[in-house]
Formats: structure tokens, sequence, C-alpha cells
């Protein structure tokens, strides 16, 4: 890409098509996603990134719709990355349009983006963590993830942000589920919407009586719960706060850089070893994979040895 | 492993504990694995792998009981390697000493191994594939892999089994379920199991609207639809005739080999990534990726040329 540097300070000086540009050339992936990263990498690190998780129904985007107000008038600009395979709006841009033209509608410093989910279990779209960075880069202060917490989505999602939250509502059943699907081990904040209903202080015993199960060593973060109406807005200062607070431990603690560099490590390799693969793949004129696995099927040769001369086959001798 | 050999020529003439120092073997992983399997790879291929899969609650151990016999009336052995990480067999031995005990105790030509699962939403555990080649190389005519099936142990069994049977019980709204999770796509045979409750005919008009729905190109497998007792033995006749018609259509139309290869492949490259992955984990002393991902997180370096020097770091020039 000839310009994904002036790509990425035209984004910075709040140019949302820009942001768009740089988002859809990451989503291409190949060269262009190589040059555009290589322009942001270094200038990011300085956003705060939040996961936003929930099954479907517990009020996701109508909370996300309220942080983001919330943050706005903090004076803080605001990305948001939509991923849910399940939802009406998870084509393109429908979500971008929908929550912008009902409360952040024109407002430079709000940057929506839907993305498509990976597989149907859910799971972050691929180019999710590249998206982040690229609206790190920009120079938005906060960037929030959406995303339906179903099958590994909470657990990749819990990978990407600095902190999480999980989404219940009341009478859903939802605490117990949490639990079996392991959303508590992700959850770094817990948001009980729709505090006005029936049944919102049974869901907020049973989830403190979940966490005091917990065997939370000495100075580790232990969640709170937050409870909110996020349609009419109640309760979404407390949701910034519990952010902030959960921001000063990661950062007091070592945590976030951490994190951090976990985070890295886990991506360096997933894109090492995909690398790795397309090489195995263009071994001999791309014959040597199918060449081995006949020899394996006919019981010529085993998986092992198999893999060791596949491995051997990257350093040619 | 001094005896590899030795052991699977034990193993061959019948002689239960051979096979289970085997499977132990494998599943210690390692050099003894790939020592075992080295032994053992060439004297695959002429076992039936069979994969027997359903929810919770349908019959999978009683059908695979029923199998069992079937196939021992045949003049078959039969090894099964049960995974099933909500059963109360679990554990170890345990489904072996039950089913054995009922049906076919001190039969040396019946061989059971229960294995624990990889993880709690499924799927098959890591020697599983090696287990069932033990038993191949130890002159088992058919192979049973019994799994619950949830989220990915469907798709694992498949991958792995010539023939994938999927079990079914009336009013348990299964059918639905299976369209949902892509069973489907994975069955060869249907089996409906219970058939002498209400019910029944509902759940086969079911799944033969949906088998209607699918596109099926010509010359494609049909999965044909079997009902069962197993806990009568009735209809137990008509499932091994369904596999027997399924491995025909497998052989004439080449389906088998293409199946086994592409088996393999995925095998392979499973295998020589996880070596590649332990050999990033070892490069400079074990401090490389460390390293890189220290400067991608300072924004000192993209993860794309991190992973670039990763990658180069198994060829040193």
């Amino acid at each position: 890409v000839t310009g994904a540097t002036e790509l990425v300070d035209r984004a910075a000086e709040r140019e949302p098509r820009a942001v768009a540009r740089l988002i859809s050339l990451v989503e291409g992936g190949g060269a262009q996603l190589r040059e555009v990263m290589a322009v942001v990498s270094p200038r990011t690190g300085d956003a705060q990134v939040i996961g936003l998780t929930g099954s479907p129904g517990v009020g996701k985007s109508t909370t996300t719709s309220a942080l983001v107000a919330a943050y706005r008038a903090r004076g803080c600009r605001v990305g948001v990355v939509a991923v849910d395979p399940s939802s009406p709006y998870s084509g393109g841009a429908l979500l971008g349009d929908r929550v912008r033209m009902q409360d952040h509608s024109g407002d430079p410093d709000v940057y929506i983006r839907s993305m498509a989910s990976r597989g149907h279990l859910g799971g972050l779209s691929r180019a999710t963590p590249q998206a982040v960075r690229v609206l790190d880069a920009a120079g938005f202060d906060v960037v929030i993830i959406e995303t339906v917490g179903v099958g590994q989505a909470e657990v990749d999602i819990a990978g990407i942000a600095d902190t999480t939250l999980v989404l219940l509502a009341p009478g859903m059943g939802d605490a117990v589920q949490a639990a079996k699907a392991g959303i508590l081990e992700v959850a770094d904040v817990f948001v009980v919407n729709k505090a006005d209903r029936d049944g919102a202080d049974a869901a907020v015993r049973e989830l403190k009586q979940m966490l005091s199960y917990a065997d939370r060593a000495p100075g580790e973060w232990t969640p709170p719960i937050v409870r909110t109406v996020a349609s009419a807005g109640e309760g979404i200062d407390g949701v910034v706060d519990a952010i902030a607070s959960h921001r000063e431990w990661l950062v007091s603690s070592g945590k976030l850089e951490e994190r951090r560099e976990h985070r890295a490590a886990a991506e360096i390799e997933a894109i090492a070893l995909a690398t790795v693969r397309a090489k195995f793949g263009e071994l001999h004129g791309s014959t040597a994979l199918a060449a081995l696995s006949r020899r394996v099927a006919d019981g010529e040769l085993d998986a092992y040895a198999a893999a060791d001369e596949l491995v051997a086959g990257l350093t040619p001798a």
C-alpha cells in the first residue's frame, strides 16, 4: 500500500474513511496487512481495550452504546469492534448504522465496525486483534470489542482485551451457564443488566456465591458485580468506575504488561505456525504432504516419521 | 522400548496385556510413542474403524455392546475405544469391566479401553488415533470408537472413523439438535435407538425430511436410517448391514483411500506443527519467543515481523 503511513496519519486526524480503509486492508490479509501492521504497531499501546461478552438477549449492544456515551462524556475517543454471528447486523455495517444513527451519529470521535465471526460456534474474526491495533494507532482512547458469549468467544476475547466484562440478565439461568462455560475465569467485571427486573437480586446473590468458591491468591483481582439498566443509562458510571479500578490494578500489579506480552506471544506463535503451515503446503512443488500422506495411509511410513520429513524439508541441508 | 516389536507380536497373538501396554505407551507420548508407532504403522490398514456418537442417554454403550456381540457372532475380533468425559466410567477401565462382565467377559477377541477426553466440551483423547492404530495392528478386525456427541467430538470422530454412526432416541429433540450441531454432515448411518418408544416414527420422519433437504451429488452416499432396540438386540443386524454397505461404497467409490489419505495428512501436519512449536520454544535457549513478545508488546516490532524472525530461527544461515 503506498501510503499506509499517510492512512494512519489521516486516521489519527479523525478521518473515519481512513480508519475504514485500514481495517479493510488488515481484513484482506497478505502483503497489505503486513505493511499496515508495520506502520501501525509502533503507534499502539495507549488504548484501553475492553471486551464485552454475554449470552444473546442480555443487552450487549445497548450496554455498548451506553458505554460509548459515557466515555464520550469523559472526552475519550471510542472505537467499537462488534463481532456477532447470530445478530441481524453481522453482515456488515448495520450495527454501525443503527447505533450511530441513534446516539453517535456524525460524531467523528466514535468509530463502530462490525466484523463477521470466524465460525458458527462463536469466536472472534481472524482480523479482530489487528483491527483493535488499528483503532489504537488511530488514537482511540477506548476500544470496545463486543461479541456474543458462546463457545470459544469469551476465551478469545479475554485473550485480546485488557478488561473483560461479562454481561448477565436476571432469570436467564445465566449464572449457572456462566460457571459451566468457564466465563467465571475470564470475567474481570460482571454486569447484571436489566437490574430493574425480577430476579436481579437472585442473580447477584448466585454470582457472589460462585465467586466466593473461587480460590484467589492474596493480591489477585476479585471481579466486582455492577447492576445496570443500560437502556436507561442507569449504572453505567459504575461500570466505567469498575473498569478504571481494574485498569489501576493491572498497572500497579504489573499484570497489564504481563497480559500484553502473553497476548503478543500467542499472536506471534499463531502467525509463525500459519507461515510454517503454508511452507509445508509449498514443499517440493506442493506435492510433499500428499506424497507423505499416501505413504502413511499405505502403512509404508508412520505419521511421526512423515512429520519429521516434513519438518526437515523446511531446512534444506 | 526394547521389545515394541515383541509387544505387537504378542498383541496380535491375542494377549490383552500386550495391547494394554502398547496403548499406555502411546498415551505416554515422547520417544516411546514414536517407537511403538514405527512398529505399528506398517501393520495397519486392515481394521474397519467405526465411530459411534450421540447425545447422553441415547444408549451408546448398550449399542456398542450389542455391536460387539454381533461382530463376534460373525467371527470378528473387536476392539473398543470409549471416550466419554461425562460418563461414570471415564476414569479408566470401568466400561471395560462393566461390559466385559456382562457380555464379553473372558473373551480374548474383545478388547475394551476407556480413554479420558481432551476437554470438557467433548473431543477425543489426543492419543485416540494412535490407540486405534495399535488395535488395527494387533489384528482386531473391527475397531469401534465410542464418544458422546458434543462440541467438537462428532467432527473429530468422523475424521478418524471409516464409518460414523450417529445415534438418536425418540422424543429428545435430537433431530433438531443434530441439524444444529452439524451432525448431519458427519453421519454415514443414523441409528434411531429405543425405537419401541413413542415418538420413534416422528424422529425417523423428521430425520428423513432433513436428509431430503441435503444437496447430494449423484453417486454420493445417502445415510440410511436404522431402527434399533439395542437393549434387546433388535435391529443390530440392520446396523451391521448398513455399515457393510457403506464400506462397499467407500471401497468402490475410492473414498476409503481418499478418506485415509486425508486423515493421514491431517495427522502428519498436526504432529509436524507440534514439533515446530516445540522448536520455537527452544530457540536461543528458550528466550527467543519471550524477547520477541516483549518487543511486540512495547511496539518496537510488529507481530508479523516477529513471526518472520521466529520462523527464520528454524533455519540457521
